[in-house]
């Protein structure tokens, strides 16, 4: 079991493959760049999705469901945005099968079941949703269109890992359109706010909220917000866009409506967005040698107990002690265990639950109901504590939500002492070679400069964080004056 | 607004289809067969899945993801299942578009970009899951899985029609893998046990229990259980099956396991799925020529409020009142909304909500503040009374349980009366063109008089119900000897 999980010093990409697969939480399938979602992994998804919803659901939006597939005239008709997705998109071109006559018991695609137009296979959903708004929006009074929809979308990736880059993966999209630019640009805003509370207060992910530069924007948008989280090994992980459209959509798809004066406008829109590569972040942001470290309030589990015992007739007594526990613990909504196998060694049983991340462990034997007491392991910290039975669940709950703040805490620490300040471009490189992290620097404000950094360090501009005061300097590279400092960093 | 909605009398698939668009449930969108699931329709099915959801998970199973696309090799495995979706399949074949050189902005799929293998978008997806399932099992100790999915699948229909029948559609596939035939037929059995109880506890639409016949059964299993609802038209709809796949996949993909004698055994399966024709059997069931009725327990908005008023003044008591009653309401656990609205007059509401189906209206006017009283009129029956205000939030909520109880027995009354016992074909062929309905009928258990009454009656066997008895008779059709009825109908 962990034994043979590779360490994050010895190779990190390597222990992030293994971790994935050895947790249960993804494997690779037998279809190229596409994954399988084990129930371990999906269930800690269930979890985000449920909390996301709710916080869309609060914010008044709703959710919806559009179709999968975009007709090919229909996907162009935003340029940007349909060459942005152009060089990776998974195309319908024939829509039934025939046996191969030169080969029995194989099937063959029917030539006489060619499309009249080719559809492709969702990258995003802008173009298809901007079709149907058309007939959704004649007036103001229809405005605004808060939707959202939890779907799959393919992009054809050539270089694929679980979680973090497959050509499959699910995600959530929302969709609004607007009757006013402030209204719109507000919504992004809010979005990314609330993409930021997510991470940090339910995955215990700091994250850094700004905008990106005109080069990372999303194609087809005015300006795209973004929380950007830092690794483990220093590199960072876009964790969630939201994107001002401006009238780009309205225009390409013809979504007018009649303002209040009864004169025809384009709409303003906005879409948003977080997908399953926020399990990679979950892991790269939490976990250690040992396996998975789960914030509570994503754990599948959050307390397995564990039964230490030499006969039957002590087995019984644990048993009667757990049950209480068991049903006091559920009673306060935390997700609890028993796991009273007897195929496997408590041993076994400690390095399988630490591999996957469950929060709290418990353990109990002769000795503990001798002296009334529970003997309380913490995942995150590997520390291990006697409690007496007396107010135990109480103490769990606490314990709980104590793991959660530290967790962030942990991370936040590691996060903020990998901000670097650099006034040079030796500097950038030393800093981001030796130390990794957020490099933040002057940047002379053109895509050009960017390109050249990239291309010599493999840095991109991350973002340009909203909280970041104005200073007055000279960028790394050119020399050229520039007020603000923007975060350089290797990423995913 | 409901004015214009054709009576079902007038034309029946017509009432349909406009008042799936007009109540705000789904449209057709700019892709061939595809729908779009607006949100109030959207808000129905999630209410569904969230249902089927925790039924699934109370009997054990756990909800997993596997890929879009499945490669042709892999769907051609099992000979039967390949056969029996290969001509309704969407094609991907190639994975990138380019410029099209001979028309500016335009795109064309760049012949240099052709898979090396070509990917079926999923009608199903036993092939990608047993392939996935010979990795997860090696010994006795891995069974039972018990896994589902939530998913979109494709299967490319020629004739679509908005939720009965689209080329994509919205399902949950559930897939298990067993040591023993029994346990599999066991679970296959739960299911579609499950998905009855389903159906008429909670969307109040009486089903009739049964299995396919040969003809009918799911290609690639040994039997097909059904549930069979019959429509107001007298059509029936399959609202849910429940395959025993024997061990047809586990052979197919080579999925074996050591038996607790260490012997190498094939695994035994099951395959189980409701879709978004859920959707369609929910309309069809009990909405009526003013609109939907929605059985409570289904219904987005249960009660919605509408003040009557004619003053500013008179506004704001009644809104005073309301204020009390929707806190009450929403203490209950009921979901409320209070209609507010300025811009539209209670008659408009009014239609508006009787479209929609809300299953309880309450009115307030001057009159009602100064009795104490509210208007409630039911959705199902039409019907309104003065109620006074003293209790009436549990008035509403024991009303709200009348209404989903009062919606199954009039559906249940429906049915049973249009289940007709027949015993010459000349009396099928009356019954099935003058009353519809289910016709049970005596069969000689061929598929070619099966077939042969299917052509000249457009009726084929909806199922062979399990709680039938047995009883001599002979065929209405071929006169040969047969020991069981069996239930025709046209169907959906």
């Amino acid at each position: 079991m962990s034994k043979n999980l590779t360490t994050r010093s010895e190779d990190y990409s390597k222990w992030y493959n293994e971790l994935v697969v050895k947790a249960d939480l993804a494997e690779n399938s037998g279809v190229r760049g596409c994954m399988v979602i084990k129930p371990y992994g999906y269930a800690i998804w269930e979890k985000m999705q449920a909390e996301l919803d709710r916080m869309f659901k609060e914010t008044g939006h709703q959710n919806a469901y559009f179709p999968l597939f975009v007709p090919k005239s229909m996907f162009e008709a935003e340029e940007k945005n349909a060459e942005g997705f152009a060089k990776e998109c998974a195309i319908v071109t024939h829509y039934r099968l025939k046996n191969d006559p030169d080969k029995p018991g194989k099937l063959m695609v029917d030539p006489n079941a060619k499309l009249e137009e080719e559809l492709i296979v969702r990258p995003t959903s802008e173009a298809i949703i901007w079709s149907t708004y058309k007939g959704w929006v004649q007036s103001y009074r229809d405005l605004p269109l808060l939707i959202n929809q939890w779907a799959n979308v393919v992009r054809w990736e050539m270089r694929t890992r679980l979680f973090l880059r497959t050509a499959e993966f699910l995600w959530q999209e929302g969709h609004t359109a607007h009757a006013t630019k402030k209204e719109a640009i507000a919504e992004s805003e809010t979005m990314m706010h609330i993409y930021a509370e997510f991470a940090e207060n339910f995955m215990a992910i700091p994250v850094v909220r700004g905008v990106k530069t005109e080069t990372e924007r999303f194609a087809g948008a005015e300006e795209t917000y973004c929380i950007e989280a830092l690794m483990q090994d220093g590199k960072a992980l876009q964790a969630g866009t939201s994107h001002f459209l401006g009238q780009n959509f309205a225009k390409a798809f013809d979504v007018k409506f009649a303002n209040s004066e009864g004169k025809q406008e384009y709409v303003w829109g906005t879409s948003w967005g977080v997908s399953t590569r926020l399990m990679g972040a979950l892991v790269m942001t939490h976990s250690d040698d040992k396996g998975l470290v789960l914030p509570p309030n994503l754990a599948p589990i959050q307390v397995v107990i564990v039964p230490i015992h030499k006969t039957e007739e002590q087995l019984e007594q644990i048993t009667n002690e757990v049950t209480v526990l068991v049903a006091q613990l559920k009673k306060l909504g935390i997700a609890v265990k028993y796991d009273h196998r007897t195929t496997q060694k408590p041993g076994f049983k400690f390095a399988e639950w630490e591999l996957k991340g469950v929060p709290v462990r418990i353990a109990i034997g002769p000795k503990d109901l001798e002296n009334g007491t529970f003997e309380i392991a913490r995942r995150d910290t590997l520390t291990k504590e006697l409690v007496s039975k007396e107010g135990i669940a109480s103490y769990i709950q606490d314990l709980l939500a104590q793991i959660q703040k530290e967790l962030f805490d942990k991370a936040l620490n590691y996060r903020d002492s990998h901000i670097t300040e650099v006034n040079s471009f030796e500097e950038f490189q030393t800093v981001l070679n030796d130390k990794g992290g957020f490099v933040s620097a002057h940047w002379d404000g053109t895509a050009a400069t960017e390109a050249q950094i990239q291309e010599l360090t493999k840095a991109t501009i991350r973002c340009i964080p909203l909280d970041q005061a104005e200073e007055a300097g000279v960028c790394v590279f050119t020399g050229k004056p520039s007020n603000k400092r923007v975060l350089f960093a290797k990423a995913y």
